[in-house]
């Protein structure tokens, strides 16, 4: 088990984990695939993602599971887990995946998604009524539908997991569940900790959609002030070509797996963030809440002093990054994954294929009675 | 105190509580007014009705709740309680009149109201968090609005009262939150568990405009299946005129006080209720719920055995029913209010002004630990 300790600049950080990212492949490779997205996971200091079903087509039964899982077992350079997407049709298939999967994804908002579950209760409940309690119930989902979702897994004692909260409004709800004793948990993007309404001008208009959108000061103020009831900072890398993002109907999303560690190091050199927290919201909760295995001789280093302006990405194929130009303290070094050297001084080292599905590392076990 | 008793076939009940009626004044009283509506209530057999506080102007701070009272106060044959009505800017107001009225009203669903608090989550968040325990928060809210709000109920420990559950859906959701422990209650209207859409061609497509609109048969079954879940029969009496009705825009509601009754004996006559739930929920559970006075010499003698086609409403100034030329079997013969002959074979006999607002009766004490 390797912990946080310091020699000279350096430090030793256990490796990454990203529950929520978005590969595009199968569908739209000429944004990502799974070689280019995990060899920018890799990069970023992630030894662990977590891969989003909205594909296309999307990962929704047995069979569209087992061509992403092929895909990813030839392709990904990191270790990996793959989403489930919940649909109106397949409340007991979903179900059933759910050993081998990730989580379960419900899209309960309009996004960049081919699986909304719109406004139909009833579908809501029996996913979250037959979802086994092994992983949690992964929700794209603001104001009263937050709510409604939250009801939903009180009510059948299911793991509710939130993700990407973004504005006061969210924050304020799952932090009075959790006042009140819910078994709940929720992530925050990097890119909702620093940017807000006000960055639009500088990013471009088109180049800002996200979802959900970029919030204003006070969201942000809000985030930060509830951070100790924020289990996770996940990036929700969401990689759209500079010239898509430049169209007339800008598709929504953000790269974020080579931009989160340096932005969240940057944090704990201003002092809003220790770096404990960024440990346990990067490592520890993911591995706790996700029943996600420990990678043995696994960590990565980083030099926590080097300054430098953030760049276009290295590695992921969407070319371009709403940071670029940001300035940053704190760079990864080296990644060490199950022993092999797999990242060294920006480049990629472990081969494509060398990651494994953390589904088939360990046995899942309940996380019902780990929730805080 | 008054129970069930039967001599011959005439039984005496305690006089009726109708929580949802809608009298429409001040604003609209060419379809009823406070005289003719609690007219129409002695002569269903109720002795105490909550008015709703979608009027015109609406019922929202000290100003129109005091010209309503006033009205309430001249005119009334029966007693009454004054709903507030919820808006995005009355947080603090609302809760300010928590003990003279009824309870409070939200609207988070389209409907015949002025009062519309559409998908502002902080709004609701604001008004659940701000109102005081004595009385319920009653919500007009389908599917996922339900659910937000019974969240809401949850996490801040106030009590929902949900009015008129008329789907399998909502009734689905109140059923398995009650058996996971939640404090939530909720009404029926006769016509949800009479009608469906199946009777939309008898009674012709604008007349049957409601909200919640009929449901299928699938959902009148639900209700009856899982009516030991349902606290309270409510008439949602909502008149408007037949012309009204059977206009290009026809405004949802139907009358319900003269017929309330009489279609639930009739219910009691075909084995789907017992007079003992009849009783239950038509008196004792809005007495506890909404912690009403107990009247005193107050009862209603009924007819059980008169079989009749429901008329015209003898008493509301709306002149239609849904439910005309319906047989039933029983009819209220007399009633008697705090010691006074109040209603005898059709004729009300106390006069305008008699009726007392509840809240001048007894202090309201918390119900917070009486809901189920
Ligand atoms: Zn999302
Ligand atoms: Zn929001
Ligand atoms: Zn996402
Ligand atoms: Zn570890
Ligand atoms: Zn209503
Ligand atoms: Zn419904
Ligand atoms: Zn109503
Ligand atoms: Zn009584």
């Amino acid at each position: 088990k390797v912990d946080c300790r310091s020699s000279n600049k350096t430090i030793i950080l256990p490796g990454l984990i990203d529950v929520h990212v978005h590969l595009r492949e199968p569908g739209a490779t000429h944004k990502e695939d799974w070689e280019s997205g995990t060899a920018s996971a890799l990069a970023g200091g992630f030894t662990i993602v977590g891969a989003m079903p909205n594909t296309n087509p999307p990962i929704m039964n047995a069979e569209t599971f087992e061509l992403c899982s092929k895909l990813a077992a030839a392709k990904a350079h990191c270790d990996y887990g793959i989403y489930v997407g919940a649909t109106f049709t397949n409340t007991q298939t979903a179900a059933s995946l759910a050993n081998e999967s990730m989580a379960m994804k419900m899209y309960l908002e309009e996004t960049f998604a081919p699986l909304p579950l719109k406004d139909d209760i009833n579908a809501w409940r029996d996913h979250v009524m037959n979802w086994p309690g092994t992983t949690p119930i992964c929700v794209h989902a603001d104001g009263r539908n937050l709510a409604a979702v939250m009801m939903l897994g009180w009510m059948y004692n299911k793991h509710i997991h939130v993700c990407h909260v973004s504005h006061k409004e969210e924050i304020d709800l799952i932090r009075d569940a959790k006042l009140r004793g819910m078994k709940i948990s929720c992530e925050v993007s990097p890119h909702h900790l620093v940017l807000t309404t006000e960055d639009i001008p500088r990013i471009g208009e088109g180049q800002s959609e996200v979802r959900p959108r970029l919030g204003t000061p006070e969201d942000r103020q809000a985030l930060w002030d509830n951070i100790d009831y924020i289990d996770m900072i996940a990036t929700d890398h969401a990689p759209h070509t500079y010239e898509e993002k430049c169209s007339a109907k800008p598709p929504p999303g953000f790269p974020g797996l080579e931009t989160s560690l340096p932005l969240m190091l940057n944090a704990v050199h201003q002092g809003r963030l220790t770096l404990q927290q960024l440990k346990e919201k990067m490592h520890d909760n993911p591995i706790k809440l996700f029943s996600l295995p420990e990678q043995p001789d696994t960590y990565i280093e980083v030099d926590m002093d080097e300054e430098y302006a953030i760049g276009k990405p290295e590695y992921s194929r969407c070319g371009w990054t709403p940071f670029e130009g940001v300035k940053v303290r704190g760079r990864v070094v080296r990644v060490v994954l199950r022993g092999k050297l797999a990242y060294l001084d920006g480049k990629v080292l472990a081969p494509a294929g060398y990651g494994k599905n953390v589904r088939d590392m360990l046995p899942l076990k309940p996380v019902a009675a780990q929730v805080a």
